[in-house]
């Protein structure tokens, strides 16, 4: 398989751990160093990542790529096998990906910033609003738990706990406060300790470029 | 279960077709009728729609309230039996949710409007920007099917194509030309004579108001 991504690319970074928490072998290519409009021509929908089949056959979409890991690939799942725990993990996965990481990607801040004129102090007070409702929601989200976890929803990592670790990474990105969210941030020391996670961040990617690491861009 | 929705929500349309679909019974409760406050203790995400289980258990997220009807009630399926099919349904389902809709909301386009100073016009602009990228590029998945079929990705309808129609619907009411867009109109041809997708719409609905059906509020 082949995974098409960038090192900064959270939903990339989503599958990323899916694929080590699986002990699944990909090749990792940088879609930024492909020719230009190579990229829409492989995913149409023309957004990181997409995993690419030993078929040839494309996946778009970091929620449909990491269903379609869960399936071919049952073992460890990412899912627990509770059915309400199932749809929690699930439901706290699209809150990030739609409420959060959608309107906060670097076409929409562009957007924001650039087309609707708001500029760089506009573009600030988007993803300060953004993020912070968002963490909030989700400190709640593991507050109404039936117990507390050592992970999100479970004593194994898994699909939740994949799409937290890069929204908090964003978060500090953005320079949004943390400190109030103990829930998520337990999450987080815990994942910080499994190898998946480790593997997955944007350091240990082959395009990662030092400089980055307090860029917004 | 309980339905907790509105009659012009499009994530819970999403799920009212996918009820039909199944044959399942369920209440329809109208959130902007509950008392101040109720939903957010239900729904701690807050937003629209959300499933109570008859144990009183509840999921927010119409991705996750399909998923897991899918698994409880798997007949009739709403996913393909084909993996890729299965992901590109789901890829298709998730590019609206996440890219299309969750940038077009309504807290978003207030947030747009109000909060960046954007005013009725910024808001014309972002809503005919994501909305028009996004049709093109929805069209593009389809147009690069390795078969063409009556709904997105079968012969039955489903997943992919209980999330176009609401996306659709949005953006007649922005004003969005979709002419040009002739396999997601074929499409929704199909899916209009479909009885859980009229049983579906928001006039349909009993909290439908019919001076609603022009007005982007």
């Amino acid at each position: 398989m082949k995974l098409y991504t960038y090192q900064r690319n959270s939903a990339g970074e989503r599958v990323r751990i899916a694929l080590g928490l699986k002990g699944l072998a990909y090749e990792y290519v940088s879609v930024p160093g492909l020719a230009e409009g190579e990229y829409r021509r492989i995913n149409p929908q023309g957004l990181m990542p997409a995993l690419e089949l030993d078929n040839g056959q494309v996946i778009a979409q970091s929620g449909a790529i990491l269903a379609f890991l869960e399936e071919r690939f049952p073992e460890p799942p990412l899912l627990p096998a509770d059915p309400v725990l199932r749809a929690q993990s699930r439901s706290f996965g699209l809150f990030i990906a739609a409420e959060m990481h959608a309107v906060t990607v670097s076409r929409v801040r562009r957007f924001v910033a650039d087309e609707l004129g708001a500029g760089p102090e506009g573009e600030a007070l988007w993803l300060a609003h953004w993020t912070a409702e968002g963490l909030a929601r989700l400190e709640a989200m593991l507050a109404q738990r039936s117990q507390d976890f050592t992970f999100c929803y479970g004593e194994t990592p898994g699909w939740a706990d994949l799409h937290l670790i890069p929204a908090l990474r964003n978060a500090r990105r953005f320079d949004v406060a943390l400190a109030s969210y103990e829930r998520l941030l337990a999450v987080e020391g815990a994942c910080a300790e499994i190898p998946a996670f480790q593997a997955a961040r944007p350091e240990a990617q082959p395009d990662f470029i030092s400089s980055d690491l307090s860029s917004r861009a």
